[in-house]
């Protein structure tokens, strides 16, 4: 085998620890004589997997008892449509911040349940910074404020919280949740599709303020209820059983490796690396805001726009792979999540450098 | 590795041939230098493992272009809303045939979207035979009728299927899809999650005919909207990719084995050879009515209740594992899928001949 620097946005580069873990137990699990994939959800083991999982994530972020920790299915899509079923049950309207594909996506599903007021946006500038926040924006009755921690597609990130006083912070944190640290308490509500920072795709994290639980709307489909799932421990109906697994042998791994704010020193180291160079390259140049820039994607077109499919093309013969940007910005697009170590980072800085020298 | 027989009700037994694959591939998908689950969804290497899984289903099922199939994520559990909240397009209201806790599940979620009538049910004999259906029992203007065609918990499968005339049949076919053959064209809509014959828990088949499709009510979330996962090739957004690529695994290793009639010929066998056994036996005898028993869950009991535990355990000394029956029911359950060869079925069969003999 032999592994490359995989920079997908997502689903993504997995630690190659992880993998020979997962490798190694798929058809007999603990000498079971049988695999994590053909366990029943309610036996004795996959219970302890479950509940390790949720252990080792609580402990990651410091998760108090205040919240419960929800392993569910169908993506943050899925939550687009469970977070107003779920939380608008006041005023029944809330509060969007548009910076991006997803954000905007998210506040045109909770149009479904209600009054969506979206406060700020940065759609004209095409995403390519996150619009300026001041308290007055919110409005006192809303049921929650809705904003995506980091924008995968645009390569930009919050860094500070907008304050929404006593109403609700929600926050989409697929793509940057364990990348680095947010004060869990700060939010009602975070949700995030594993596929970039936790594990396979398939399982979909909810952390949810208690208080908040129990007052769905009527229409709320049983399986998006909050409330049934924090009951059953994530164990209403099977779940995605695998990718809980793998998710929960990542987690272990981020815990040896120092946890949230040990990964976080690389992945700022990381991304110094790639943004320092674009900053000094005459055909290379970053698209995101300096401030707003994400940690976790960088975002950069070549100056030369026709020879963007030769560096993907240069890039992965060096062994650095899905670099193609998004369809809908273009250029190149480096995801550099937690499982990408720093020498990924690094070989892409001198694959740049040498494809410069080679195309002045 | 010393693998068992499996005799687990869900998640369940896979082949071993499928697993060798997936293990031998999980670092490295054909020398792509990272594995399934760490690809885009959108990369062309899984757009074929997508594409591939929907044409040998098509083909194991002889599913025509009149139909769309679906890989969704939330399992079964998620389809009981999903189906009302896409086919309660008419009179808003449906007959359901009320032959287990599942079928009762799905009932019971369904009238949060419209008028359910339980228009027939064996509830009230716990569940040990499926009721008498006639024609009138139905009404003509109902958006759909609902069945479950085999019931894991209870031991019950359909063989005959209801006439609704022009009504259209919807059946929850988790626990025996691809176990026997259904003509797909009797059925408006299938759905089945994917942990017993399919592949691993995580991803949901709908297999449902397109001229349902678009009529979703207004509160409908997007995810669980049919036509936009149709429209999307099941990739609105990131689906559970490896639960996919396992499943398409097995339909492969199900055609190679000669398709659902040859696996259903198998299952006869194995069913026959445990139900024989049960019909002569003093120690052990079955749960669910003869004609109504199930060829992949063989449910039943020990005459003395009190060695239940001490058979199980016996039986997990001579590899075969996970034969206690669901808590519901009591006593032993056999699950015996497309994956447990006769073999199994056929150990099963000695070893409740042994302890019998030993415990006369």
């Amino acid at each position: 085998m032999s592994r490359v620097y995989n920079f997908s946005a997502g689903p993504s580069m997995l630690p190659e620890s992880v993998l020979r873990e997962a490798q190694a137990s798929l058809p007999d699990y603990q000498g079971l004589g049988f695999g994590v994939m053909e366990m029943s959800h309610r036996s004795k083991p996959f219970q302890d997997i479950v509940q390790r999982a949720e252990a080792s994530l609580r402990s990651l972020m410091n998760i108090s008892d205040a919240y419960a920790v929800l392993f569910v299915q169908g993506g943050a899509s899925t939550q687009f449509a469970a977070v107003p079923l779920n939380l608008m049950n006041g005023s029944q309207s809330a509060d969007y911040i548009d910076t991006g594909s997803f954000a905007g996506k998210a506040a045109a599903e909770a149009k479904k349940y209600g009054t969506v007021n979206v406060v700020a946006s940065s759609k004209a500038d095409h995403y390519t910074h996150l619009p300026v926040i001041t308290p007055d924006l919110f409005h006192a009755d809303a049921d929650y404020v809705h904003i995506t921690t980091n924008n995968t597609i645009y390569g930009t990130q919050y860094t500070t919280l907008p304050d929404t006083g006593k109403v609700p912070l929600v926050a989409d944190m697929s793509s940057n949740i364990l990348g680095k640290e947010y004060d869990v308490d700060q939010f009602g509500l975070i949700y995030a599709g594993a596929q970039k920072n936790i594990g396979p795709a398939g399982v979909t994290v909810v952390i949810v303020r208690k208080d908040l639980l129990g007052k769905a709307q009527a229409i709320c489909p049983t399986m998006l209820d909050y409330a049934v799932q924090a009951k059953d421990g994530s164990l209403y109906n099977t779940p995605c059983c695998w990718s809980i697994y793998v998710a929960g042998l990542v987690f272990d791994w981020l815990l040896a490796f120092g946890g949230v704010k040990a990964i976080q020193q690389q992945n700022e180291a990381k991304a110094k690396a790639v943004y320092d160079y674009l900053d000094n390259s005459k055909l290379f140049r970053g698209v995101a805001a300096k401030a707003d820039r994400s940690i976790m994607n960088a975002t950069f077109v070549l100056t030369k726009d026709e020879l963007t499919d030769e560096f993907v093309k240069f890039a992965l013969s060096r062994g650095l792979a899905n670099l193609k940007g998004h369809r809908s910005v273009g250029g190149i697009r480096a995801s550099m999540y937690n499982a990408l170590p720093l020498e990924g980072a690094q070989a892409l800085v001198a694959c740049m450098k040498e494809f410069e020298a080679s195309h002045a």
